[in-house]
């Protein structure tokens, strides 16, 4: 993955060093946002047989290349894959279906540690075999020792990245900080309308004609990050809020999944407060 | 179109009503709002052949059974077309479509006025045989006099509906009280997100994966009356503000032009800032 | 649900009905093929609160009503839950799905027995409380006694209705036939195109741009039954004839909810070939 | 854009040519097909200020790049718009669909010629200033000099390419042999299902609960060419096959109009009976 000012010849060296390097180029994406002072955004896949072996010394060789063009960029081996620590709270659509997902063959990550402030989905993680973690949080003043405890656990289980599958909860600033474009979250909403909790009730109270969530990286403006993906679904009069809360479930888990996926295939780069998703 | 308090009978009584008359129920449509104190809303279309000549008689006597339960009632003429004075400013494609689905025999309503402030529409209308009048508003102290204009216009042309067709200018409360739930706008971003002007510069800066348009009757409040109707388009990173104009004018068309063909066939009901749509 | 040919007074003479017994219609709705000879189809949904202890006396009581009109009609009662038996092979995405919706409350009907020629999805079925059975099917020769073991199963179950959640056997005539309107099948293609196996092969080899899924009551030509329920995704031409598999199966699952859905609600009704779902 | 088969260097073989050239690229896509045997495709696009007035020497000095890669290669000067004849019959709405894209810079191609075997759209035709042919086919045994005297006017136009925009006679093989992979024919149905004449009457039919329509390229096969663009709109028991109909215009105008524009703006690759769209 690559970001840098957009230039003649980027894509020229990269391939010529990829090339020179016995690597096939399997898909390429690039993406310029034109414009004076444009932005270039690339992501190469490729295949190289023994890379892991000599990943260390592939960015050496690649380093002096990123800097006559000024790079940021990234490597990512396809074979090593993401760790998730899912967050949850007692609804279990989202969860469920990053685990069927997962089982399907279509979620390029491994559920490492399911944390939640309820029990209820305790039995649901220990059916697949996976740690549940449960941190309750009784009261507002609980929070500093909960989200310690929070860390902890993401750290002792090497997760990369954190999913918040309809965790209830709001993260602090500090935690947030950790994990910079690393926490994906649902928000059962099109954002940006429906900011906030609540956002069925909004809607319904608005007389939408659409209802939608929205995948997005966390960042510490509440609902306000960088979004990832967006889907709607058609309502009508006769659709009461519990009635859009459950078609909305629908558009939850699969807006949710689909983000995850691409976040674990490094398919997202941020920009911004925008996001590039090659998918 | 019934509106009134959810109560046993109401069908049976209105269907007694209308067999004893000899009409045949071509479609009918209910809608409760369910828990204490419902709302019932109900559309009959009916067939009763001498209807246009008896109409003062027909309501006089459905007048007993209104009273019984309270009812907000309406009858409209199939066979008596509604009037639309449309409002344009530059763009055509809205007024295109409206003049397209007119000809398609999929708009039950006659276009008797076009109004706008710039002449560049005025070859398009003449070419459809539709009165085109332009009201310019050089400045803001103009607008008085200008909507006086228009309201005399509209009322000339007997017009039953005011269509905003992408319309740039904002109505005085005056004018919007003048024709309550008679106004249909478009607005070119999907309502309550991206109220105001410039919708799809607001889109790209905030990085949605989706862009919308709403039709929705005018109010006093900008861009806050009953939403008709609304859909959205896949976007993503590549496009440009630009790109996001282009692809919305093909949902502003679509979306206009199914609100105000459900308007003209009396399909939409007024509930609060809600609106019940019999499509 | 009511079919009968169309004629004036027929919801008044229901409406009246009801309304006479005290029933408080919380729901209804009317199609009417129109032309002549017309078929007229209604589903009626009403409150009556003692209507379990007096269903006899209720339907002896409608009898007149429904000789007057010639109706074919049928009282189903909301509390009395439809009884599911599902069929399964290798692939769990299906009965996952079914799963979920019940246990999120979506899905009116309990499923009372799994029945497979594989023992793949034998935990999943005993991980929620279901029987399953394993009717194997070494060689074509076996399909009688199976059928006749399945029947056995069905019946046992009390049963109302088979679902086939990817059960890739054939049933024949004679199965068919003991089930009329009852079996719904989810055929992964959008029909009719791509009847018979291997659609998504098909599809790919055509080069289309949408992939889908149909389901469908099951009668005796293969994949040509009532369709009940129909869905599309879009693809391209970087998806391999695995990764259609893969988005179809998304397609697939949720076709199949809703149907049964839709039937377990008794929303479906059949006429001809064709259905009309009063979703 | 290049076909050629799959193999390491490609891409920095190309781009490498393009920088030494000081061309700029603006857009790059591969697509390869994967497994044994594979295909590769390749579109890019690329800014250099005197292209026009070298395209012969640039072709020259790329033909040994193209060689060493079997590639099948074509440079297409995006200044150089594509220029078309429409064929049509009575239905103004694909028609009008293109006219309003070309003037609302959607479309990237100019229509130079309106070819129809009926008077209707004559004026429509004249009112946007393109030459309207009129060639009846009173006849079948007329079919001959009217192809005849069609590809006399398209050539006699200069057009690269034929639309067929509803137009509902049968091409002779020998017409369509004149043009390969450059005739674009709507089709008023979702292919493979419902080939042939009257669609919309199959569809009802058979129940479908979705409807759509299928842009292709013509081959000799009627309704079996390559594949541009598809898409569906749903439809249920309600809906007549005249209301299909009218549904069907909708998606028919808007599935032709951007397979055109993808074909103008050289998007398409046809790769045996399949497309590689880089829309």
């Amino acid at each position: 993955l690559i970001s840098c000012p957009d230039r003649p010849g980027i894509i020229a060296a990269v391939s010529q060093f990829l090339f020179a390097r016995g690597a096939n180029i399997v898909h390429s994406d690039q993406h310029s946002t034109g414009g004076a002072g444009d932005d270039f955004y690339m992501r190469i896949e490729f295949d190289l047989p023994d890379l892991a072996a000599r990943e260390a010394a592939f960015g050496a060789e690649f380093a002096p290349v990123a800097a006559r063009f000024e790079m940021d960029w990234r490597l990512a081996l396809g074979s090593r894959e993401k760790r998730l620590a899912v967050f949850v709270s007692k609804e279990e659509h989202c969860l469920l279906e990053l685990f069927w997902r997962r089982s399907a063959g279509e979620l390029p990550a491994e559920i490492v540690a399911i944390i939640s402030n309820h029990r209820d989905l305790e039995a649901l993680a220990r059916a697949h075999g996976v740690p549940f973690h449960w941190v309750p949080l009784a009261a507002p003043t609980d929070k500093p020792a909960a989200e310690a405890r929070q860390v902890e656990i993401v750290e002792a289980a090497r997760a990369d990245a954190v999913v918040l599958a309809r965790y209830m909860q709001i993260l602090s600033p500090s935690f947030v900080a950790r994990f910079p474009r690393r926490i994906v979250n649902i928000h059962h909403g099109f954002l940006p309308a429906f900011v906030g909790p609540r956002p069925y009730e909004q809607a319904h109270e608005r007389g939408v004609k659409l209802i939608g969530a929205t995948a997005h990286y966390v960042t510490e403006d509440l609902d306000a990050g960088p979004i990832i993906e967006q889907d709607v679904a058609r309502v009508d009069h006769r659709h009461a809020p519990a009635v859009l809360r459950r078609i909305g479930r629908h558009i939850e888990r699969q807006v949710l999944a689909r983000a995850v996926a691409w976040h674990a295939d490094d398919r997202v780069i941020v920009h911004g407060n925008r996001t590039v998703v090659f998918s």
